[in-house]
């Protein structure tokens, strides 16, 4: 009897959809031995509070695992969810309001299936972030990157767009950004900037997706409100935003663990999309984040990553200092865990990141951050967290060696 | 400033989603004080193993954490897969013929959205799982249920339909039977069953998704080959069947851990759509139920579990022969957690489900169980894992004063 074969069977979102390229770039720089990679985005595995979460997990188990190892809500764990409105300081915040993720990614992913139908667009920095990217476009959406300069997202560009394409009915759908240590430039909106990119969504009607995954992690700078907060407060507006939230970089990405908060109707249809997909979030993790937090444990674990991440990059913003070549520019990012490096026009990051390999050391090249073909080929985008902090001024050393 | 409100923006998807109605009977049964409820799918809260697990959890943090709690791959911990590959006795398969899940509706959700596109048409067992076939319509799937009897679905009647459909030409894209301990009759397909379903399938080039999330918990009667093993073996077709399996049964469903084996294409696509939605599954749970079944805990801790639900089921039996009146007939499940029960076609219970819960006792109305609008009205699922012994023959006598 011969085989079935089933290309034919599947379906069109699945035929179009890529595998991400970074994580190909990822596995290439994971087979060359020695080698100083600045490509990835982990937190360091010193950033993991391991003795806290083994006591909490063993003891979570013990006195509650009746309910923490049963099914549990779509939406999240109730207790889980009332610390967290604590820790955030918005104990104000209706249960409907928030919804517990599988991450960050799965939050983004649930409020683009909840307003994307295929040729949907959708309105995001250029560059972006590929993660969430891929997410998108896998839901069948378009993606329309708007320049941004030292400030985030450009308003007047937005603007421009907005009215092109409303003009042409257009499907337009939301706006993406990241506005703190963005991924992968490390820029951050002032507060006037996030004013801004709100009074341009309300002028043209549409929601904003805030993606937040590194806003604790701020080395130097004042704390600004997101535009969740601002478009809540100063505008009056609660349904404008919804903000997605991540443990990943304060806890450790393993555990897959995050929030979102938006307007009830579109968390309650991202609580439908969640039950379909996933029944609810790994509801044990969910409880042993709640105690860690009710215990008071955060706020200090936040510092001590803070005080590891600082100095690596620190370490990378001296050794870009001493060792590029005239004509490079880099980001100066006040927190998060990237720096974003500009070359001179003539460099192509693509056929610097072969010879970098070769001369083992690792970066993203920058034009994967943009849009499918839109992208500049002069830049790359460097991670310091994960590297060994002395390792980085070696790492940026070989890298400048080949300019 | 006018709040913005955005409901002409959602998802064609999204706006034709149903939340799941058997979560919102289980809302109702959980207000009453006292009642006695047969009606969800939980495990009994004494079948965690929370011992072991508060001991493992604890130490795998601790010797392991830094890769536990770090990003990992999409498909699952490599270490895992091979201790599944062992436990399943398939040390054979290829790593790209497996990929862990968030449970098991998870593994579900990423083959529908593999193979469907909207409008596609599933066949499935009249009555089947609602988690299943909510999940399949919410990627627009067109559910088209078949008939069965005391053995499952009927072979003679799927190909009657598939040569209906087929002479259309309607876009009938896979098969999905849950065919041991079936939720919600508790009827398991036997060898020649299997063996029929997989003619049929292969006839009309077919690719089946076999749902088995009860399997281990057999107390009596003979392990049957699962139809993957079948098709695998008696038919040499590895391609043919995708199956879906769960330790939500075994170690705790709120652990949100599943897997899913099939062809390498098929599972390669399915962990691209893991990529976009979950990026991977809770890399700490996958590591702890890894070392869990390494170190032989798993096998006696299954027979505990059974020890633990067949006498509930036996008390329900028995409950069932000594109170129901003539007329109702119900199945002798030979594992699972569910007994079906069918009454004289003149009982609408959907109605005796008003009067249950006035009287304090809960069921699930057998009408829920059917795709849309093709439900039979004298029919229920009990559920016999979760209540206490005890309770079991007074619900059932509660339940009979009312027929």
């Amino acid at each position: 009897m011969n085989n079935i074969l089933f290309d034919d069977l599947y379906s069109e979102a699945t035929n179009t959809m890529e595998h991400s390229f970074i994580r190909e770039i990822l596995k290439v720089t994971k087979s060359v031995e020695g080698i100083i990679s600045f490509a990835g985005g982990l937190p360091h595995p010193d950033s993991f509070p391991r003795e806290k979460l083994s006591e909490l997990f063993s003891e979570v188990i013990l006195s509650e695992g009746s309910e923490a190892l049963q099914y549990g809500a779509s939406d999240g764990d109730k207790i889980f969810k009332d610390i967290i409105k604590n820790f955030e300081e918005v104990p104000y915040l209706n249960d409907d309001e928030l919804m517990i993720t599988v991450g960050s990614t799965n939050g983004i992913y649930y409020f683009t299936r909840t307003l994307i139908d295929p040729g949907d667009i959708i309105l995001c920095e250029a560059p972006s972030f590929p993660g969430s990217i891929t997410s998108m476009e896998a839901c069948g959406a378009r993606l329309v990157g708007i320049e941004m300069d030292e400030l985030g997202m450009r308003p007047d560009l937005l603007e421009e767009k907005l009215e092109e394409l409303t003009s042409k009915n257009a499907p337009v759908k939301f706006i993406y950004v990241i506005p703190e240590f963005h991924n992968p430039t490390g820029r951050t909106m002032d507060l006037q900037r996030r004013r801004d990119i709100i009074k341009v969504a309300t002028k043209y009607r549409l929601p904003i997706l805030e993606d937040q995954p590194y806003r604790e992690l701020r080395f130097s700078g004042e704390r600004v409100m997101t535009l969740w907060e601002i478009a809540r407060t100063e505008f009056n507006d609660p349904k404008l935003v919804t903000i997605a939230k991540s443990f990943s970089k304060i806890l450790g990405p393993g555990l897959r663990l995050g929030f979102a908060s938006g307007p009830p109707e579109t968390i309650n249809h991202m609580v439908k999309w969640a039950q379909k997909v996933n029944v609810s979030p790994d509801c044990l993790t969910q409880r042993v984040t709640a105690r860690y937090i009710e215990r008071g444990y955060m706020r200090s674990h936040i510092k001590k990553i803070i005080d590891l991440y600082k100095p690596k990059k620190e370490a990378m913003m001296d050794s870009l200092e001493k060792y590029m070549p005239e004509g490079a520019k880099w980001t100066n990012p006040d927190g998060g865990m990237f720096i974003w490096v500009t070359f001179d026009e003539s460099i192509d990051t693509d056929k610097l990141f072969e010879k970098a390999i070769k001369n083992k050391v690792a970066f993203i090249p920058g034009a994967k951050f943009y849009p499918k073909g839109t992208g500049k080929k002069n830049e790359i985008r460097l991670n310091f967290s994960y590297p060994d902090t002395e390792m980085i001024e070696e790492g940026i050393k070989r890298l400048a060696q080949l300019l």
